[in-house]
Formats: C-alpha cells, structure tokens, sequence
C-alpha cells in the first residue's frame, strides 16, 4: 500500500485543488470527501476512487475492495482537512454525471452563493422528497467542503446536475412540471392559500440570495408565492424559504 | 477626534476581545458590530457607545450625536474586522438587558452552538412575530460575529435573552403558554396534524444540533412535534426546523 508522509506530494496537491477548486472538479470528474461516515456513503454507492487514510483507520474500512487505499500521515491528514479537526479519513470519488428524474419534485437553485445554504436546501430537499437538485452554473459546487458538511450526509441521497435553468425549466414545462417561484411583486399568492396537488409534480425556484432569481427567468414561473411576515423584515434566509415551501408542497 | 492607527492599540485589542469572547461582553455589557447598516440600526435605537470609522466614512454618520467618534486607519479596520472586507465603520454598543416579553410568541434556544443557525432563528423569529428569543447560557453568544452577519440587520428588532431555561418555561406556563418541542420519541404528532390557536401564546423550544433538546426539559413540553419527512433521512436543520414550525404557528 502506497504511503504519503509529505504535504508537498504532488497527489496531496492535488486534492486541495479538488477540494476547493470548482472548475478542477469538472475537469477531473471527480471531488473530495471527509470523515468515515461520508466515506461509508460512498463506498455503499461505488463512487470511491481514492481512499487517504491514517494507519489507525484501516480497520475501519474494507480495504480488500475494489478502489485504491493510500496511507497518509497526521501532517498530512491536516493539510487536506478542511477543518481544524479530522478523523483521519478521507476520498476521492466519482463525480458520476446525474440526470434530471422527471418523475419527481425538483429544487431548481439559481446562483445559490453561499455554502451553507446549498448543504441545507440539500438536505432539505433530501427530507422532504425533491429528489433532484438543479443548480445553476455560477452557483457554489455541490461539493464545496462547506457544502458537503452542510448536507449532513444527505448528499448522496439526492440526485446533483448542474445545468442552464433556462433549457431545464423549458424542458420541465413541456413535461407538464408546474414552476413555483417567490419574485417580490404584486401578483404574489401567499402560501398559506395555496392547495397543492399530491399527484402534480412541482419544480421550486429559489433564486440569488442578494438579487432573488434571474430576470430571464420570471416568465416562466407559473406560480408566484410569497411566505406571510412580519412587514418589518425584508426577506427570510434563502435555505429557509426554500425548505418552508418545499415542506407545503 | 481622537485618532487610532496601531492595532496594538490597547482600546484595539479590547475590541477584538470584544468580537470574540461571549464572557468578555458580559463583563463589559457591550457587543462589536460592524457596517454601516448594523451601525445605523444601533444609532437609531440608541445603542452606541463608540463608533470606530476611517475618515472616508465620516460623512456616512452624524458626528454631532451623543456617542463617541473615534478615527481608525486601514490596517485598524482590518484587525478589528470579522471578514475579509470591511467597510470601515464598526461600533460597541450597549448589551442592553432585555427581559421576557410575555404577551407573544417566544423561541427559546437550548444550547444551540452553530451561529449561523442562531442568526437565521433570529431572522425567522423577527420574520414570524417570536418577538422574544430566550438562548440558554451554553448557547453560542447572540453577539457573535457570524450571528450577527447571520441575522440580516434583524438583531435590533428582536428582544434577545440569555437566561435558564428550565426556569423560563416553568415562568411561562404560569403565565399560560403552551410549550412546543420536537424529542424524537413515539408520543409525538405530525405538524400538519396540530392546528394552533391564534389566540394561544406559544413557547417553541428548538435542541442543540446534535443532541436535542436536553433531558431535564422533557417533561414540561405540552406539544411534541415532528415535521413530516422522509424516513431516510434522519433530521432537520435547526434553524430549517424551528424556522418551518414558526411559520406555521
């Protein structure tokens, strides 16, 4: 089993590309992975390349198996952490391209930039059944450290495309999807007075979390809903609109 | 004016202190915000002591007014800032003790840790009138840096408590508030299931993010909730759970 004890090996370099770097994930097809219970998740899914471990984890883990296992050091396990702390385990998997499933709810994510709020409407939409997630190009990647912790280990539970909302919403309509979105104007309905239908199938919008969604893409909502508040608040945190409306449809 | 350009500054340092350590700002009964919305907020509500600015952000504020103007270069900016970028403009502000508003609603926090999670419960409580958030002491501080970032500008107009809990609940029962909490266990009812009484005061209490609600507060939940979701994923977000719950009392 090949041993890593040096934080300047060219493998170890990298990783850190993969883990922060967006367009190097695209490039290799591939993103990184950390702590034993994400590591499990992708084993369980054959989406494991690479497994960088400490000595002390190898009886965590089937090593007999059908991917790579290579032995890293403390120093090591430290360079590639993306927190202060690790368990000393960690991969690279598969970025398996994932098609849109058309016969379920969809979160649709319209430049979604901050990290945490991608983990949580992830999560979320995991919960309650929206068992694909569209992002947009210029939103934060899936696979953002901050992201995957965020998801709580729903990640793999979800069905991830990155894709032009554009094309995807026009694919979704002529696919009898009814587009809901929340743009702040007079023609909102408020949430509460909507009905929605078990056996219609629903593609959610959740737009910028500084601009809302995207001005081309205002048409074609079908539905425009606002979530009832205080006047005196300007908006509710995207993950949170996002997940309060998924849990009513 | 009186001008500051060392971040050895003794006044800096204090500050900084004041950013980062929740015992500090109860010693000094003051909190650090920063930019020019949340000093604006806090100049309205008369809550500022000092504000600390570089001299391109003086015509931002009214110097006249009574609190303390002092000038700061570039590099005290940076040191005393919590990100990257900063404005210029940071403030201490008065911890004004703010007690139990008992005519509404009132989130109460068991040792909730993550502060992103405490802003946005913040937020969502401004949002859906819980004009009262009660944080047991073991929560992360409601002065924290990424709280107050969390919040949007929401902070001011939210009473913000820091007290027992178990005292507080049994308070508000005896002032005829019902007591909501989410303890995983077989006695609890499906959200939708529970239609809430708009004339009915409403405690809902949201648990640590790993551990839930603690132990000792079991048996005074009048209501145990779950929010219905699929079985494969095992919970919520907090903030996205107390967020949902709110919405819908």
């Amino acid at each position: 089993m090949e041993k890593i004890t040096s934080v300047t090996n060219n493998r170890i370099k990298d990783i850190v590309k993969l883990r922060d770097e967006k367009k190097f994930q695209i490039e290799e097809q591939a993103f990184f992975i950390e702590g034993l219970h994400m590591v499990d998740e992708a084993i369980k899914r054959n989406l494991v390349r690479s497994i960088f471990l400490e000595e002390r984890m190898l009886d965590k883990i089937d090593a007999s198996m059908n991917y790579e296992c290579v032995l890293i050091t403390d120093n090591v396990s430290n360079k590639i952490a993306s927190t202060k702390t690790n368990q000393g385990i960690f991969a690279v998997c598969e970025l398996a391209t994932q098609k849109l499933n058309l016969d379920q709810n969809i979160l649709l994510l319209d430049q979604i930039q901050d990290p945490g709020n991608m983990g949580t409407l992830i999560r979320s939409a995991a919960s309650f059944n929206f068992q694909t997630v569209v992002a947009s190009n210029h939103s934060v990647s899936f696979y953002n450290p901050k992201v995957l912790r965020s998801t709580q280990g729903n990640l793999f539970s979800v069905n991830l495309v990155n894709a032009d909302l554009l094309t995807t919403i026009n694919e979704l309509k002529e696919n009898d999807y009814i587009i809901i979105g929340t743009v702040l104007n007079t023609n909102c309905k408020s949430l509460s007075s909507i009905t929605f239908d078990k056996k219609q199938k629903y593609a959610l919008i959740i737009g910028n979390e500084a601009n809302g969604i995207s001005l081309e893409l205002h048409d074609l909502i079908d539905i425009n809903l606002n979530i009832e508040m205080n006047n005196d608040v300007k908006s509710l945190n995207a993950a949170i609109a996002g997940s309060i409306i998924m849990y009513n449809i």
